[in-house]
C-alpha cells in the first residue's frame, strides 16, 4: 500500500502561458509536490510548435515531436495543455492506449470528446484528471465529483467566462457601453482579438457540458447547450435591471426538468442583488450550486490566468501521481443516469420584456390579452412615457421558452408595437 | 482494476439527528451510490446508547454495544457520528487497528486526537475521511487536501460557526442585543441551552485546528488556538462598524507569518463590506482561502444541520469505499512542514480602540504619545462629543497583538481615559 519507488514521469504536451508556469513550478516544487503525492514527480519532457528559449526551464527537455511523447514508455502521466481539439484529441487517445493517464486543462476536447476518451480511459483503468478546465483555480470537478457523490445535484447556475462578467461588470459600475469596455479588454489582454468564443458564450457552453455531465451523471456536450452571448446587452438592460435590484450576468445553467430531463443553456439573465452570484465582480468566476441534502453551496475565484490555472492542473498532477504510484485510479464521472436534453422551448424561466408601443388607451389591454392568450402571466408592467410612444416593462411569471417566443412573435405583428427592445430572462434570490 | 464483486459493509456508530439522516438516505440510495462508488455499499449495522423506534430503519440494524461492530470482522467502513471525545477516539483507534477505515464528522475528536489517529490510520493503511466536521455541507476538506496539493496556502480565514454568525446577523440586520438574540436562537433550535461552545468560539477554534493543519501541513491542535469569543459585542460595536461599511463577524484566521510559523485564532472581526466573507449572512458558512498561484478562492453553504451534514458523510463514505474496493487510499493530509506556532503576541494585525476620554484640551496629543511609545501607528481617529467625556474611536494600522496590549493596559493608566470600551481586530478588502 505503500507507494512504489519508481518516480512519476510526466510529458507536457504543449508550453503557453499556462503550460510554462506548470512546467517551472513542477521543477521548482518537486519536493514538496512529491512528499504530497507520496511518490517523486518528474517533469521529463515538453513538446511545442517550435522550440524557443523558456526562461527556468532546460532546452533539453523540448522536442517539437509529441508523439514521442505519448508513445513513450517510460511516461507514465501526460499533462495536455496545448488546447484545441485536433491533434489533442488524437494525443490523448494515443496516450490512453499506451496506458498512460491524462491531466488535461482542454474544455473545448472534453465538451466534445469526453465521451470517447472517458470510455477509453476506463477500459484501460487510468485516470483522466480536468480541474482546470471550467473555472480555472476554482475546484468544481472534484466538488461535484467526489464531495457530491452522496447527494443529488438539483440545479447549477456558474459565471465561468471572466471576460463577459468583466464587461457586464464595467457596464453596471461605470456606466460604459458594451462595445467600448470590449475595447478596453482586448486591450489590457483580458479578451482575445476575435472575442465572438468569449462574448457569445461558446466558451462558457462547453463548460456548462462538462459541469452538467458531472453534475447529472449523463454524458452532456456542447452541441446540447442552448446559447445566447452578450453582445446585445445594452446600457438601458443596464438601467432597468439597476432600478429593480437587479444585475445582469452571462450564466451557465443546468437543471433538472420536471420530466426528469436536462435543461442546459447559456444566456444573460438579470439576477437578485441579494443572490451570492450578483456580487461576482470584474473576471471572478463562481458556480452555484443546489443539492437535496446539501442545500445551495457556491465556489468563487480566479478563472483564468497562467497562475490560477496551473494551480488546478498541479493538484491534478499531484492526485494523478499517487493514483499511480498506488497503482490504483480516482473516483470517475458516471453517465448511468443517461437522461434526455430538455428542449429549450420547454424551458421553464421568468422573462422581462421591453417593449415600445404607441401611447393610446387600450394598448395595455391589448398586449395583457397577447401574454394570455399565450398562456403567459404577467407578473408586473411599469409604463414610461416617452414623446408620442410609450415604453412597456413587463416581468412574466415562469413561462416556458416556448410560450415566450410564440408572445413576442404575436407582439411583433401588433401595430401599435413600435419596437421590442429586449427580452431578458430573470432569476430571483435563493429560493 | 475493476471493484470487487463484495460488498463494502458500512458499520454506524451514534443515530441522532445526523446519523439517522445518513442511514435513511444510504438505504435509500444504495443503488445510485454504490454506482457511483463501483461497489455495492451496505449499511450493516448501527450502535446507539438505547434502543428506540427509528422510522424507516429496520430495528435488527440497532446494537447498544459499539465494540461489536468495531470488532466485527465483516465490517470494512466505520461511520464515527456518535461525538464527544471518548469513547469515540477508543472506538476509532480498535477500528483501524482492526483494518477499518473510517468516516467522521467529529471535530472534537479530530481538534485533539487526529495526529494519532491519522498515524495509526497510515500504519495500517486505512482512510479517515472527515469532510463534514467542518463546515457541514460545504467541500472544504477535499478542495484544501487534494484541489490544492499543488499549491501553497498563504491565508485562510471562515465563517464556521452557524450560530454566531445568525446572531451577529440579527444584531446587525434588526438592530437587536445580543443577549435577545441568543434567546431567540435557543428557542429556535440554532443555539444549544449551553450556548458556551458556540459563542466563546471553541467550535470554531476546533474547526480552525482542522483547517490550519491540512493547509499547512502541519499537525494543530485545538490547544494551538488563540481564541475569543462573540459575547462582548454590544450595538455599538456594530454601529460603529456599520458606519466605517464593515460588519462584525466571527472568524478563524490561519496564515503564514513572515517567520515562517503559523498564527492560528478565532475572534471577532470587523470585515470591510466588499470583502466576500462579509455578505455571508445567517447560519451560513464560508471558508476564503488565499493560495499562491490560485490567489482568493471562497466556499460557500450551509455549515450545519441534519442533512447538510449527512452529504458530506455520504460523500465520503462513497469515496472510502471506492478505495476499500480497489484496494487503494485516498488523499492524505501531511505534517511535513511541521511548523511552529505563532504565539498570539507576535501575530498582526489592525485594531479599532473605542474609548472614552475627559473632554478636555491635550487628551488627543496624550493618547497619540502612548500608541507612539508602543510603536503602534494610527490610522484614522474620531471624536464624538458625549456629555463631559468624548469618545475616541481609534483605527490603527497593522500592529502586533503584544504591541497592542502594552498600548491598552497604558491607556487603562492614564487618569483622563475614561473607559476602553472595546478592542475589535480590523480586516480590509481582499488585497
Amino acid at each position: 500500500m505503500s507507494p512504489a519507488d519508481k518516480p512519476v514521469r510526466v510529458g507536457m504536451l504543449g508550453c503557453g502561458v499556462v503550460g510554462s508556469q506548470v512546467a517551472r513550478l513542477l521543477l521548482e516544487d518537486t519536493a514538496e509536490l512529491s512528499t504530497r503525492a507520496g511518490v517523486k514527480i518528474e517533469l521529463t519532457r515538453i513538446a511545442v510548435r517550435s522550440i524557443k528559449d523558456y526562461p527556468g526551464l532546460d532546452p533539453a527537455l523540448f522536442t517539437t515531436d509529441p508523439f514521442s511523447i505519448v508513445n513513450d514508455p517510460e511516461i507514465d502521466l501526460i499533462v495536455e495543455v496545448m488546447g484545441g481539439i485536433e491533434p489533442a484529441r488524437e494525443l490523448a487517445m494515443t496516450a490512453i492506449n499506451n496506458r498512460k493517464s491524462i491531466v488535461t486543462a482542454n474544455k473545448a476536447l472534453l465538451a466534445s470528446h469526453g465521451a470517447d476518451l472517458f470510455t477509453a480511459a476506463y477500459a484501460k483503468g487510468e485516470d483522466i484528471y480536468y480541474e482546470a478546465s471550467v473555472a480555472g483555480a476554482i475546484p468544481i470537478i472534484r466538488p461535484l465529483r467526489d464531495s457530491l457523490a452522496g447527494d443529488f445535484v438539483t440545479r447549477l447556475m456558474g459565471i465561468v467566462n471572466g471576460t463577459t462578467n468583466y464587461i457586464l461588470t464595467k457596464m453596471h459600475e461605470d456606466n460604459r457601453e458594451f462595445a467600448d469596455v470590449l475595447k478596453e479588454a482586448q486591450a489590457l489582454g483580458y479578451a482575445e482579438a476575435d472575442p465572438t468564443a468569449d462574448i457569445e458564450g461558446f466558451d462558457a457552453a462547453a463548460k456548462a457540458a462538462i459541469l452538467s455531465g458531472l453534475a447529472f451523471h449523463t454524458r452532456v456536450t456542447v452541441d446540447d447547450v442552448y446559447r445566447e452571448g452578450i453582445s446585445k446587452i445594452t446600457l438601458e438592460d443596464v438601467a432597468i435591471a439597476k432600478s429593480m435590484d437587479h444585475v445582469i450576468k452571462l450564466l451557465a445553467i443546468a437543471e433538472l426538468t420536471p420530466a426528469d430531463e436536462i435543461s442546459v443553456r447559456v444566456h444573460p439573465v438579470m439576477i437578485d442583488k441579494s443572490h451570492p452570484l450578483a456580487s461576482v465582480r470584474d473576471a471572478f468566476n463562481a458556480v452555484f450550486i443546489e443539492a437535496e441534502s446539501a442545500g445551495p453551496l457556491m465556489f468563487y475565484g480566479r478563472g483564468a490566468g497562467g497562475q490560477p490555472t496551473a494551480s488546478a492542473i498541479l493538484g491534478d498532477i499531484v492526485a494523478v501521481s499517487r493514483h499511480i504510484a498506488l497503482n490504483s485510479i480516482g473516483q470517475r464521472e458516471t453517465d448511468y443516469a443517461d437522461r434526455d436534453i430538455a428542449p429549450i422551448e420547454t424551458t421553464k424561466t421568468k422573462f422581462l420584456i421591453r417593449l415600445e408601443v404607441e401611447d393610446k388607451s387600450g394598448v395595455l389591454a391589448a398586449i395583457a390579452k397577447v401574454f394570455a392568450d399565450q398562456g403567459v402571466s404577467i407578473q408586473t408592467v411599469d409604463q414610461n412615457g416617452r414623446n408620442d410612444d410609450a415604453e412597456l416593462i413587463i416581468v412574466t411569471h415562469r413561462a416556458t421558452e416556448g410560450e415566450l417566443k410564440a408572445t413576442v412573435e404575436a407582439l411583433k405583428k401588433m401595430s401599435m408595437v413600435t419596437k421590442i427592445s429586449s427580452v431578458i430572462r430573470v432569476e430571483g434570490a435563493i429560493s
